[in-house]
């Protein structure tokens, strides 16, 4: 993992076990800006045989935190408090990428989108798109 | 399980890896109506010590399908098409319950409403709560 | 208007010159609760002789708007931040009637729920149903 | 008017009581593509002085109609189901510009996103963001 990343991004991602389980790593990441991956396996299907919606707002909301948390100075974090996820089409495809980028950074919400990509037989499609609401609070608080 | 339980509520419980995966399970289903249930471990959880609202999200949307899923004819299945998710405050607790009902059943669209409540050290409170729209397609047509 | 009802409703209401333009009336407001009305005019509608999903919109945030501000402390204002309406039928009828509840108050946001009923040929239908976030900001900030 | 304007767009904009109530004019409009203006009156704004919500939810989605409609063949058109609004600062100034553009054109769904900006004393800003979900439907069904 790059030097440059911000301390924020690596805890993100580093202490994050949902994240972790579900297999979703770090690209890159940059100031409001990240993208991740995932290799699909069967354990992320719904009962149709397509990546579960629940995969892909996990995904494109994790993505979009870190990018809203490349941004936080010392002791503020950001907590997800709206999602709006739109699924394009079904996803089918062996691998995920998402790619967030900051829309709006505020000085206590940031709007973020976040767009996922499914490699599939017919090349990369995009498959869903999140926007996303971050409240920006302080640390010590959020944690009690 | 209960015998009165419709054949596509128990295929979308039975057959979706990544909901058996998580550890949601199926507390009880009616016409237009579902219930789920998951006891939050630490795997669930975001680098906060919250349930992940990728968690949350899952729940929610699968919850919603089956309640959409109970509706449908032989043939017909959903496919979650619009998720928006509400976060009301940091979900912290030991097991999450998910209540989904149908607001508007039609016949392309489904529109569902989910609310997630959190069993925690103050009793059980409402964490979150999903509108879902899922679309209703013909199920040889959807698998390809 | 009732001598009852808090100062920043009437204020809300008083002052929104696009509400009034619309013809939206305060039919009551209480604690995190408001309802409004509006009788149905040619002007409202969009190309198909529905009415437009913008007037449904500004009536489910308004009204939202105003369940929000009930709860606002002398110096305190909302402003909305983001809004969700879901437009379950074509609203076809002579009049609209908005019911909004507050689903959750915090310190700098509020999430208010808006119900929209149309007044038609077969009775009074829910047409779209609305959820909305609130920001809580100081009044003498938010104007500059 | 441009001659190459499809007539479904024409039609939507011509036809549509509200928008022209509004003072919303076409800009242009090309293949899954649509910009208007709307020059900013005080009739437009709520209680502190900012273009009202509802105002920009309107433009929105109106435009965002029109870029869908530009795909529509003969005898179908598209009626909003599901709007989600961003508002990312207050709106002030004296005119409002919106571009919406498809994001994905279906058979049955088609989703748009508009992006709005009003022109005040710091230039041309980015004031709210809408993504859209149009139903694609039968003309005659859909008048009844």
């Amino acid at each position: 993992m790059d030097l440059d990343i911000p301390e924020e991004v690596r805890r993100i991602f580093a202490q994050a076990p949902f994240i972790a389980a579900l297999g979703i790593h770090l690209e890159s990441a940059g100031a409001g800006e990240c993208s991740t991956v995932l290799d699909v396996q069967d354990r992320h299907l719904q009962q149709d045989g397509f990546v579960h919606a629940g995969v892909q707002a996990t995904m494109a909301d994790h993505t979009a935190g870190v990018a809203a948390g490349s941004l936080m100075p010392p002791g503020r974090i950001v907590l997800s408090t709206q999602l709006s996820l739109q699924l394009l089409r079904p996803a089918k495809g062996t691998r995920l990428r998402c790619r967030a980028k900051v829309l709006k950074a505020g000085r206590t919400l940031t709007v973020v989108e976040s767009e996922v990509f499914c490699e599939g037989a017919d090349g990369e499609r995009l498959v869903s798109k999140l926007t996303g609401t971050m409240a920006v609070v302080d640390a010590a608080v959020a944690r009690g």
